[in-house]
């Protein structure tokens, strides 16, 4: 065991603290990572405050977009080697044995993922720790390689912000004929526009302001609706083939369903804490639908990083020292965030 | 105009009674049809007690699961003449003109359907009025062909229940290679059952009882599941490649969901008053949704009425004189049918 600074929260009502946690010894396939970069995302503040009916164990030390180094290697470990450039994503074990994961699913392995903090490796009581801290020992499987031209600090939100955005939109093979709505322009709905552009669609955006209208123009969106506005509102009805919705707030579902067209479906990713409220008159009219996406497999999350590494794509970044952590959940709560914060993890 | 003696609701709390309206002269591609059968929907309850959003015009003549013959044709009806058997579904009238109409998605018209019952004919504001009458006058592009081999009793359900269930079921290519949940064993229901089961699935069906657990079997069925006992849920979890669901009872979404196997898709054709409540959590976990159908263009109609014609499929039906039109709504709400009313109308 491996003792190891971290940022943890000790209860569900306590902000992050310093902390010290034990890594495991490396198994013979484990792969041990010096932590650089830790995103920080939207369920990291959900799970460390408990609000996803009381799921939530502690001490918690969140974090899910984790990109470091590799410093040392168990003898099994055929793919990496000391020195590599690798990210973490949500997840960081799978059994390996289920339909899914043998058809390139693992991320809805049958048996239950192990996630990379607040969850117990399978059949112990050993907690998960997550990526605010200086190192973490990953299972070779859950190790994703990151090119050595990558961009470090800004890569690491691909890991969950990246990729669950990019798979329901390669799940339905978005392409340029589509034209794709996104609802919500947080740290999801950045990647889900910059990621939709470069697979050639019509995007529009669908905000609750024009507050980041010209930002959205820049980062390739067609067209911007404040759905506050009647008149932006009527331009687009019935019109879009899919809708990525990232928002996590409750609110009245007629709304979106309004703009998509005949057949049209929206790709749910956003986690409102109630049920959705859908009027079966929204589905059954013109056929619409709503499909749930968590991000994505390890083959697919793969895929992505090479993707954006091809096509430089990256988010929005504010790189922060660990100790504006809570001002920074606080920040992502008011939405003051343009599009994702970054821990800079050598200042732990 | 011609005056038809009918049975109507004068307003939504007063049973049907017998009321004559007027139907108009014969445009020329108009076709008149004596009306032989009509079946009874648990839309013309909803619809005669104003039971959808106050969306209910009165005087209402409910039926739109009509059969008939033809007595009269307009100067340029082409495809029908005197004598031919016909069927006239939920629609008279769509656009002809939108991208939909164009491409057998009339059912979904962009300018709004006509309703067989319960609308206005386009740009005016006659009321139309259904098949609970002795002779109605539909447009040529709106009639059903029904092969003088069938049984007209038993055919006149399949112009709503039969193509409300053989529509998604189609749409989503059901075949021999899926496992097909049927929710609902009432008339829609019975009829997904049947269709299912001739494409060869694998059909379970779930009911809040055990009640018509033999009869499902008789029907096709291969699995049956009281979905208020636990050893019957468990076996069928997570299973389901499809789930057509036909509740129209508001009720907790999770059940369904979790029988769904990774990428399953609810196919919604119930109508339940409340908005359906649908945690993200049994969206988002196996990327599972639902989609809505309403009933099926003209075109797929006519093809579902030649394959039933083909394959020998019928609902079950209870053939009552007009006279009990009450009850049979009552009997209907109470789950008291199996599994669809039909009206003989040669009772009026």
């Amino acid at each position: 065991m491996t003792r190891v600074k971290s940022y943890a929260a000790l209860k569900s009502t306590s902000p992050l603290e310093p902390f010290d946690i034990d890594r495991r010894s490396l198994n013979k396939n484990d792969i041990k990572i010096k932590i650089l970069f830790c995103g920080v995302c939207h369920s990291d503040i959900h799970m460390a405050r408990n609000e996803w009916g009381n799921t939530s164990i502690y001490p918690m030390v969140p974090g899910h977009e984790i990109i470091g180094v590799i410093e040392e290697i168990g003898s099994q470990v055929r793919k990496f080697k000391v020195g590599d450039n690798v990210g973490v994503g949500v997840y960081v074990d799978a059994c390996e044995n289920c339909n899914n994961c043998k058809s390139n699913n693992d991320h809805y392995c049958e048996e239950g993922i192990v996630l990379t903090y607040n969850s117990y490796e399978y059949g112990t009581r050993n907690i998960t720790y997550g990526g605010y801290s200086k190192m973490i020992v990953v299972k070779e499987n859950y190790v994703i390689k990151i090119p050595s031209s990558m961009d470090l600090a800004k890569a690491a939100p691909l890991l969950c912000a990246g990729i669950t955005t990019y798979s329901p939109l390669k799940y339905f093979k978005i392409n340029k004929n589509h034209k794709i709505g996104i609802a919500g322009l947080g740290g999801l709905g950045h990647m889900g526009l910059k990621f939709a552009s470069s697979f050639g669609s019509d995007v529009v955006i669908f905000s609750t302001s024009d507050s980041k209208k010209k930002e959205a123009f820049d980062m390739g969106a067609n067209h911007f609706v404040n759905i506050n506005k009647r008149e932006d509102v009527k331009k687009h009805l019935n019109s879009c083939d899919y809708i990525l919705d990232t928002v996590s707030a409750n609110r009245d579902m007629s709304q979106p369903f309004s703009f998509l067209k005949t057949n049209g479906i929206i790709m749910l990713v956003g986690l409102p804490m109630e049920p959705l409220a859908i009027s079966s008159f929204s589905l059954i009219d013109k056929r619409k639908g709503i499909v749930g996406s968590a991000i994505g497999s390890i083959a697919e999350t793969q895929e992505m990083i090479y993707y954006c590494n091809e096509k430089n794509i990256y988010p929005e970044v504010e790189i922060i020292p660990i100790s504006k952590i809570n001002e920074a959940f606080d920040r992502t709560i008011n939405k003051d965030v343009r599009y994702r914060f970054v821990i800079d993890m050598s200042t732990l």
